[in-house]
């Protein structure tokens, strides 16, 4: 039930505007309209029709991020909800064969029919509106159950009201059996029956793929973060491999017609081991702030969505230095592109690249990990090998490393092309065309940081039995590309004055331009007399001199990344219980 | 006369408030109070008692600043300047010989006293007050004009009556003549007589040390800045080095006990030569905007005190790597040491470093080199071996490079440890023990942008004889580290909204995360009908997507460097004439 709630903002407002926009037959427009709620934002508005523009390949995104949205419509929860089965049999419409089904595939002659368990649907009419694109039309003709499956997020009542709203037919009972039997038998119980358990603090920002940041006050207890309170950045479903069986394979400009294979073991007892300390941060921390200035499209991740591990595992730059590719001048190299195990329906894997001088570079430490916090990686951080690429965006660190290659362009995946890149300020999904304004892949990220204590909201009593009241505020500073944190600045006015913060030891202590790990920081402000809340701002500034940007709303992006701004937080204080009021007056 | 009301503003506010504090003996001290203006500037009041806290090491600095202020007296000019000759001799005051100010050494005992020409001075009780601090006490029973040779502020008016008011007695003729053979014997004719010439165009921040930018429009017309026109940033007096002669010397760990020295011929016959094109910016850069808002210390840049240049010479990690020095780990090398062969008065050469990291990578393209643009260095910029070093500050490109060390710890000198590194905003020179809260040594800088045009206050005419007026806006944007500019956005409308600015190909081709060299920038602004002014406002993303802070107030710093907030010009709009006024009623 609680799933229902989060689920529920992103998702209705996405659908809404479908509605709308009159894409939906008139009999379920109408009863969709009574229930839903009338949602006030010309952005969303126009998200539903940006996104039929873009096509098949933001539906992995979409539809990861329909789970994403805080929960807001407190007010909702009194209302009845209508139940609907989809796909339960109708004895007032006509049977359909799967090879009937199969025929419709075409918008232009007989329509586009799609199944779902026993109903025959028309999605035509439909196609234009669909938030997740044209990706629906993998599916003309055919089931759409193991698309469902997938991007669980349709699971849920108002699209099964939509999809009813589309009903055609029924599937003749033994095409029904037949496609069951076919869909066990390729998936089992499903692509995320097999998913590794989970800490119960953690809080779920999507459970299928699964996304989950740890709480602030646990995560900030420890320089490095337990395994088990790591925040999960999952894509697709955890893949289960048998470490014995798996070896990674290079290949691509420098590795010859077929490439190499190399098994864990190789990797340990070929190469030097290295250990790297990294805070991996995922492009969208602090992306639920972003959208309060303008709704965005993603998760939404509050100020965890980072964590620090020790990485155990041999370099990348050892690994290529053993084959010959020391310099990227000599090769041709641009980029190399890491690919994981881990797959979506239609066979893609997740992957990414990194500039090639990034892999080379032996000072930029990328490891190829086979162990985390010296213990084998968890499954939901990338077992058995994960990419490690400090200093650069989480997207870039990819887990269950599959492939390796090396090559003259960008890897051409969802994740590198249309995603995880930075739109400007002035497009959103009412800019005609607007992935043409992607641009460039995010790689090293800028300068972070977060209050973690105490959270925004939550009241601060006072003690009342000292001088001067103290209030202990903590967090996190951190910067892309090794640069390490010079300075953490407070401020209780908006920027006009600031304190300095007191910097963790074993962050101070980075290296020069290696800082991959962050910067845990603390201070003891004073609270002043009579005041009955404080407003806490808090910036950093790395080696570079860089600094975070005093507001949002000119790094807003349409897929909310990137958010570095001053972290600011609202702090009601809580006056102690005098024993007598009329002290006041002495 | 031009220098005169350029050094005003700066010099007298700072002279004032020694004045105020009531350090100067009152004769003296009324005259002046009527003579100056009274300045409300409570910062620059404390910077007088600040400055003679922080000691001799500040002098160099302090003094080349008193010629940095924009030209604002303007009211001043008319005034009657009333002509003091310092050092003449005066019937009414006792001789001393030479022997016997040469006594006066103890502010305990006898005072301190000195002599300027014929003039003996008693400077006990000032030495609190002066502005550069006690530096003062190294010419304590001696001359001063040597140093005032070295820091030429000091000849002004105003110096010269402050002088006189501390004088005490004449000087014995045979003293006199004795001392100043002396001075012409080690001096010349002073140790700026020997600069070389300068482009007239070149906006000039101080006469002596040399510093001065070009103008805006002239600077952008090209990618790469004419010699004659790159910005100018001396120290000090600069050196006649007989190329024929000199030789670099190379020392510190793994030089073993002497070292080893190499001919400019030794480096080009040695080593491999190498090109790189970079932009190089001072670390004052924008430092007149930063003024604005809380009067800063130091020389006051525009927007351009930064130029590019092709440099040719050879890699410094191609030399280290010829002597064994590859990696930093196995040798425990920290720093490199980068000395130039200027020196003040008490020998003490300009110098820097690097991190061992920066001077040792070879991505890094760390250059001693000996071209520029083609020709040989031009002396102000580092005849005849210059460290260039990109991406970093260029107060790290160590001109006249005479000396290498490598170290495990930064360079001692005054501009690695006093200056170019970076103070909270919460210190000033009213600030206890400020020098303790100097930060870390500026290295590679933050994400840069500004207008060149047009400029700030300078009036657009209206063609009026198009659909639409069109200004067209230029500009430059540039990171520290190699960073790719990304984007630049350009906003008409204080943030709110945003237009992207088309960049320069040449500046986009560079590789990625070596892109050394600043990115032009053009947008044409499509001008609105009916206003009477443009606010025009820049700012910059580069790959690691740092971006530049909305405003100044956050970051700045007593010593007015690293100003990289968004850049803000104001533009007047002139209407044109109009045949007809009625026509906007047709």
């Amino acid at each position: 039930m609680k799933m229902r709630s989060l689920v529920r903002t992103n998702f209705l407002s996405r659908w809404n505007s479908v509605i709308s926009k009159g894409h939906v037959p008139v009999a379920l427009s109408t009863s969709l309209q009574d229930r839903f709620r009338v949602w006030d934002n010309k952005a969303l508005f126009l998200a539903g029709l940006g996104l039929s523009a873009i096509g098949m390949t933001m539906l992995d995104d979409n539809m990861t991020q329909l789970e994403s949205a805080p929960i807001e419509n407190k007010e909702e929860s009194n209302e009845v909800e209508i139940k609907i089965t989809p796909g339960e049999f109708k004895a007032d419409l006509p049977t359909y064969t799967l090879a009937q089904v199969n025929a419709h595939i075409s918008a232009k002659t007989d329509g586009i029919w799609v199944v779902y368990k026993n109903g025959v649907y028309d999605i035509t009419k439909f196609i234009a509106a669909h938030p997740g694109g044209t990706k629906i039309l993998l599916a003309s003709g055919k089931s759409i159950e193991p698309f469902w499956q997938i991007y669980a997020a349709h699971n849920h009542g108002d699209v099964h009201k939509i999809l009813e709203g589309l009903r055609v037919g029924n599937l003749d009972p033994v095409d029904v059996k037949a496609l069951e039997e076919e869909r066990v038998k390729k998936f089992g119980a499903g692509p995320y029956a097999n998913e590794p358990m989970r800490h119960p603090a953690m809080k779920i920002n999507s459970n299928q793929p699964f996304n989950a940041e740890p709480p602030p006050e646990l995560l900030m207890e420890t320089f490095i973060t337990p395994n088990d309170l790591f925040f999960i950045r999952n894509h697709l479903p955890v893949p289960d491999i048998d470490i014995n069986q798996h070896k990674i394979e290079i290949s691509g400009i420098g590795f010859g017609q077929d490439g190499i294979s190399l098994s864990v073991e190789d990797l340990k007892t070929t190469f030097k081991q290295r250990e790297v300390i990294t805070t991996i941060q995922c492009a969208g921390n602090r992306r639920a702030e972003m959208s309060q200035i303008k709704q965005v499209n993603g998760l939404s991740w509050d100020t965890t969505a980072l964590s620090t591990a020790k990485w155990t595992g041999v370099y990348l730059s050892d690994i290529l230095a053993f084959y010959g590719i020391v310099d990227e001048d000599e090769v041709g190299i641009k980029h190399c592109h890491l690919e994981g195990l881990d797959r979506d329906i239609t066979g893609q894997a997740y992957g990414a690249s990194i500039p090639i001088a990034t892999a080379l570079d032996k000072r930029k430490e990328v490891l190829i990990a086979y162990a985390m916090n010296d213990e084998p990686i968890p499954r939901d951080h990338g077992y058995p090998l994960r990419a490690i690429v400090p200093g650069t965006v989480g997207a870039r660190n990819v887990k269950f490393l599959g492939r390796i290659i090396l090559s003259d362009e960008e890897y051409q995946g969802f994740w590198q092309q249309k995603d995880y890149r930075g739109f400007p300020p002035n497009v959103d999904y009412s800019t005609q065309d607007f992935h043409r304004f992607a641009g460039a892949s995010i790689q090293e990220l800028p300068v972070q940081s977060a209050i973690t204590e105490p959270r925004t909201g939550q009241t601060w009593p006072l003690e009342g039995s000292e001088e001067v009241d103290v209030m202990t505020v903590k967090g996190y500073a951190w910067s892309g590309g090794g640069r390490n944190i010079l300075r953490v600045d407070v401020s209780l006015d908006n920027g006009q004055t600031w304190q300095e913060a007191t910097l963790a030891p074993e962050a101070t202590a980075q290296r020069y331009g290696r800082a991959w790990a962050w910067t845990p920081w603390t201070l003891d402000i004073d609270i002043p007399d009579d005041i009955d809340h404080l407003d806490v701002v808090v910036k950093a500034i790395d080696s570079s001199y860089n600094v975070q940007p005093d507001t949002i709303n000119p790094i807003w992006n349409m897929r909310g990344v990137l958010n570095n701004a001053w972290h600011r937080i609202h702090v009601p204080i809580q006056k102690p219980l005098r024993e007598k009021d009329d002290d006041e007056d002495e």
